[in-house]
């Protein structure tokens, strides 16, 4: 297998953008071929949830290879769900490791403006069992909900830990100028003050308004390419050095522990293991938080903390800007946003800044190794990546 | 790189199923597990266009998993509109090449009865430019109709010409338990008679009925595993040795030469190239005619044939069962039908028997090359494979 190195990034705004979702996804691919100064590609990969849904087009990444000029290279749309994104970069590994392709360019692109936010979230409950949880109205904000709530009971877990990834995540975000929501928020404001109630309702009870990621149009842009290449180009070396993937039961309520998150610990430790590095050995990571309630579990079940003390590191500080382990840095789906297919290339993109030293209000100081989790259904499908800044 | 071997393979019939969508992806996946006489894979793509816009199912990949008891093995849905089954086996390719992964398996899974034809062809008009071609109208039949009307006139292929395809391909699906269509027709029943206007009405003049594939629901399994654990099963060894793709412009009237299908000439190269195979080796194939012209300018563009000279070869008699080059045994879209994303598998899944010897009644005598031509969009995005029987 070949070394993959990421060779150029970019993201548009996370935000409300006018321009349709082929253009979502060619503007930042324009800006990351750019960034790695190159003109061709050998493959392309569009990581897309909705577009045969929400935005009645097909054939995305068809679209896409010749809105930019790139053909005759192949290309493929990708879906996973919420982790669409990191299935595409994954793809996009294996096309260089495995030495069929030199030159891989993955974009993940999400256009959720076509409908409001109710329509969204019905959408994204396209993603649950059609007859074991759909049928019944279950949507991803009643599944974490509930999740939630088990949580709490099992684990010590408070209303005020929840708020503090909400208030934490803003405050990274109100540093990242792409970042969807730039609005500072703070425990006494969403949970404590009279207010609270009518600022910050409740959605899915225990979860209210800003336990929940916003619904964003957006994309973003990742070039992989072979060591030789990357070296050529004189960029720094940012290698894909760990790809982890693994799947759990589709309903939830399957599971024989709701609570244990199994895909998120599998491929954890695949991407770890390939990588070579420990959990510990992490500098920064980017983790899945449309909801509050799963940075903590993530947080856990990756490995940096252990299983129910999340929130105490959280409490603590050490995931913190400033902390021992900053967890997204970004602003996380919770403050830079959510467009569903885009998420885990926007991860892949704040970590490639972090470990360049370009992430400029929010660096983290000598970041070398980081780290992905793209939670994809109620965590039936997830995907990490490792990445390694060498020398 | 490491070789490439499909272990099993297997179909549902191409035709009306009353079962939901991810039952049609786990019941051909059932019994290629069994074909190759495993339990266990490391990965599944399934391949699939309408699950979110059709049948209001994404996350399709992570349903199929868990219903196959597969689960943790990670999962991606494919999209490449009708070519997405040949671009999954690519990933498949890719992920055991690579060594990431030894025993992949690859489903191609399309239902299409939730839809009309008038909604199926909307549906598939998704593929085309959202803004340049789909909100003028633009179907695929019409687009195909007109590219029909240009050859015609470029290379003298005639109404005739169209019906031997569909005569063909329908006597061949006669043969095929799978296919969708069993229905002998003849030239002189389709055209020359009186009642043809009426049996074979004009669709997008010059195509008619019956030179248009019907809508299929159905699926279609091919498991992929290294040259190691194929040797293990003691199975024919059948090499996916070559694996081509290349793209064109989204829009059929951006190209220069609008009878010129250079995707296909493109991908066509690669998968001889990779495979060390010419086009006068391949004794099967498998071309994507969804419209009967497609069949005869597929079979000039890969090779088999010179550019404008397909007719000539069809009405010699060379590509029929008995003929020099078999293309289509199973039927082809035309008559073993064409489940959207299903059908670069079922592609697959035909060269598979026919290359083991297992095809039956369309058996091409010692068989030991072959090769499939999937078509996604129209033409803008195709996927070419190349198949070797080792001893």
């Amino acid at each position: 297998m070949r070394e993959v190195y990421a060779i150029g990034s970019a993201m548009t705004s996370f935000s409300r953008l006018e321009y349709p979702l082929s253009e979502i996804a060619a503007y930042p691919a324009m800006f990351a071929m750019q960034d790695a100064g190159i003109s061709k590609i050998d493959h392309l990969y569009v990581a897309n949830m909705g577009g045969g849904r929400v935005n009645g087009q097909t054939g995305l990444a068809s679209a896409v290879v010749d809105s930019l000029s790139l053909t005759p290279a192949g290309a493929e749309t990708i879906e996973n769900g919420p982790a669409s994104g990191a299935s595409a970069l994954k793809q996009g590994w294996m096309a260089v490791a495995s030495g069929l392709h030199d030159v891989v360019m993955v974009i993940g692109a999400e256009r959720m403006r076509e409908v409001n936010n109710l329509e969204a979230t019905d959408f994204v409950a396209t993603l649950t069992h059609p007859l074991a949880e759909y049928i019944y109205g279950v949507t991803l904000p009643s599944l974490a909900g509930m999740f939630t709530r088990l949580y709490m009971e099992k684990y010590g877990v408070t209303a005020r830990h929840l708020a503090m990834v909400a208030v934490k995540n803003h405050g990274n975000a109100c540093l990242n100028p792409f970042a969807h929501l730039h609005q500072p928020i703070t425990v006494e404001g969403i949970i404590d003050s009279p207010e609270a109630m009518t600022n910050n309702p409740f959605v899915a009870d225990p979860l209210r308004f800003f336990d929940c990621c916003p619904v964003s149009d957006g994309g973003a842009c990742v070039i992989l390419a072979s060591a030789e290449t990357a070296k050529k180009l004189g960029k720094p070396m940012i290698r894909l050095a760990g790809v982890g993937q693994a799947t759990d039961t589709h309903c939830v309520h399957e599971r024989a522990e709701p609570t244990d998150l199994l895909a998120v610990r599998g491929a954890a430790r695949q991407a770890f293991k390939m990588a070579g590095v420990k959990p510990s050995d992490v500098d920064v990571a980017e983790l899945h938080d449309a909801f509050t309630i799963l940075e903590i579990v993530e947080s856990e079940e990756v490995g940096f903390f252990k299983k129910g003390e999340g929130h105490l590191a959280l409490e603590r500080g050490d995931t913190a800007l400033t902390g021992k382990l900053p967890i997204n840095t970004s602003g996380g789906l919770k403050g830079k946003g959510h467009p569903v297919g885009a998420t885990g290339v926007g991860q892949a993109h704040e970590i490639i800044l972090q470990l360049r030293g370009d992430a400029g209000k929010r660096q983290v100081k000598n970041a070398k190794i980081g780290f992905t989790c793209n939670f994809g259904g109620f965590g039936n499908n997830v995907v990490c990546l490792t990445f390694i800044r060498e020398k």
